[in-house]
């Protein structure tokens, strides 16, 4: 078997995943449609999602994680195509903070991924063909939306905890802000009540590039049996640098040499930071859906929770019953702190219980997905504080 | 006469402007190759140049400006190309801060450049052909190198000053380090003395986005007829982001919708932030050549001063007789003031006479070349020291 033979069955495996996922799926027929913001209402459509743990008798210990951008429901075990642990499994399992003995944990792929939720991947049953851009246009408060159809059909009226980083946190403030009485306790992790103009921007580089490339083919790549690697590859290099922080950056690559001593005077990936990113580029184009990219990314930038509340972010809150521990990390620019304190901000205006926590570190944006003892021992002390005032053992 | 055939137009000047500039050339023949860090001798080559203002009887008034990655040397006059005034007009001119009815100013195009210095986009006199990827990689010491030839065909053996901002600044440093008794003062700006793992990084995506256009044909489009536009504007696009600063970005763009009220829901620049990255990219590709931004993108990203010195960069200028004024701004994230000050405390070891400026500024990298009052103020009383100490009227 070819590397190329390797690809393709990998390619037909996740055009597989979209429709047919390994996950359990959640289908809503033509009478249960998902009315989205952009004025549709679509059906038949699905949602696939792992869980993790069992519901109690009174269904009072949901714990719903919100994943990000190119994440997915494998938050706590092996991923079907990646054949890698879950992104989240130093929080999530067994006696760890989010305790998968004690808590039912439900996380579902976001409306427009590629992972079993309807999605520009997914097979449109008008025409047999995948949506591509036909799929319409999402945003966060859709894919809270088709969250809470889950949870409805999960049978659960009310989620203990609500926690998720970067777009995983627009999704919990998005939760907090439009279902309050269905959320006993929200943590939004490195995350923004809107998209900054910068990351728009970011986000708009990352989109051009992948439609620059030829074999995204005005999004019909999976009906021409291609796909826009290069682009999508360019895409993720360039967005794989915001998750990091220059002293990161530093820290771990410098100037050094990849494999050699002195530089070859050459466009080879001389330098260490080159070829890592060239591998992150390469080893993402296998995983994730180029289409996908574009919905998901667009959702986020199209995120601004104060929007529908006249301009003013306390007023998503007002009066919210839900209790937050916010966080961020000190080398995060992506969503720096600031975004965090102006959200902690309208919270207390608007008469919620707050906590906020900055954690020191120099990871970047991506520190809410590595180990950071300060992220797990801070998770650990709300949800258990939460969990007390809930009556959950 | 269509649209197009406008673009053909212009690719066609830009070509000849590769080869026969509209501005005046050195030509150096095959007895007077440029010796590169390559180890390759390069030779026929030529420099071209603008100059301002006009040479004293004993020659002590030059003032030698180096332009930025994707500057040229029209500093203070129209540029042949796009039309627009010189890209530093607002320094250099007559009773300018850089006044040229008092200093001989000269600006050259860089080696490795598209705008009558030798490049890719010039022919190879062996095939006839534009060098392409033949031609060989060229660093910073490159470019003063060839610079310093030009300098000695002028008949200048000592600079007043040489100043730039970005990689011009970087050619400042290296000029000072590699030519000491040449240059009586030096004002790096905005630069470092070493390109970082970010700054690296950044560079290789925009060089993979040139690299994965199809019509890049692996350097030869010019042969082809063709040329990497889309490639190339999604590498400016992502670059142009690091030039500006996100308090920036904040206050022009903003979330702003460009000409509507809502979202489209589509894929279209919603954002002005969209729109204007989309211009950005599209303006750039007719004035400069892909193969271009890949040599010069990698000159600075193999610049590191203290590395042909044991790595320790106060030897760089150990003794130096330059007198220095070091320049950053407060939201340069791309050459943060960290690195101007890592330079200062440099050459206070080396033993130099140094001036440090932090700028306030919201504008970001791009800084240097915007309206900075507090710039033109520092680099006025400088000048004008220096001037007096050298006895220039």
């Amino acid at each position: 078997m070819t590397e190329h033979d390797v690809i393709d069955l990998k390619v037909a495996g996740r055009r597989s995943e979209a429709d047919e996922p390994t996950s359990p799926v959640a289908r809503f027929g033509v009478d249960e449609p998902l009315r989205l913001d952009a004025g549709v209402d679509l059906a038949p459509w699905q949602i696939a999602y792992q869980t993790y743990g069992e519901l109690n008798a009174d269904r009072s210990n949901a714990v719903l994680v919100c994943h990000a951008l190119t994440g997915d429901q494998h938050v706590a075990s092996l991923n079907p195509v990646t054949g890698k642990p879950g992104w989240w499994q130093s929080l999530v399992g067994p006696g760890l903070p989010i305790d998968t003995n004690r808590f039912f944990v439900v996380c579902a792929n976001v409306i427009g991924g590629c992972m079993g939720t309807t999605g520009p991947a997914s097979s449109d049953p008008a025409t047999g063909r995948a949506y591509a851009l036909d799929f319409p246009l999402v945003t966060i408060r859709d894919m809270v939306r088709a969250q809470a159809m889950l949870i409805d059909r999960l049978g659960i009226q009310s989620l203990f905890c609500v926690i998720g980083g970067s777009m995983g946190g627009m999704q919990v403030l998005q939760w907090a802000a439009t279902y309050p009485e269905r959320v006993f306790a929200a943590m939004p992790i490195a995350t923004a009540a809107r998209h900054s103009a910068q990351n728009i921007a970011f986000h708009e580089v990352g989109r051009q590039a992948v439609m620059a490339d030829p074999d995204w083919r005005r999004g019909r790549y999976l009906d021409e049996g291609v796909r826009p690697r290069k682009g999508l590859a360019v895409a993720r290099m360039g967005a794989h640098i915001t998750y990091l922080s220059e002293p990161a950056l530093h820290r771990k690559f410098g100037r050094t040499f990849q494999d050699r001593h002195a530089p070859t005077f050459s466009f080879d990936a001389d330098f260490q930071i080159e070829s890592y990113l060239r591998y992150q580029g390469m080893t993402f184009v296998e995983r994730f859906d180029a289409n996908s990219y574009l919905y998901v990314t667009r959702a986020m930038d199209y995120f601004d929770l104060a929007e529908e509340h006249g301009g003013v972010l306390a007023r998503a809150f007002k009066g919210t019953p839900t209790r937050f521990c916010v966080m961020s990390f000190t080398s995060d620019w992506l969503f720096p702190t600031v975004e965090s304190r102006a959200l902690v901000h309208a919270l207390n205006a608007g008469g919620g219980q707050v906590g906020f926590v900055e954690i020191e570190s120099d990871k970047g944006h991506d520190a809410f997905l590595l180990e950071e003892p300060t992220l797990f021992a801070a998770a650990r002390g709300f949800i258990d504080a939460a969990a007390a005032v809930r009556g959950l053992r």
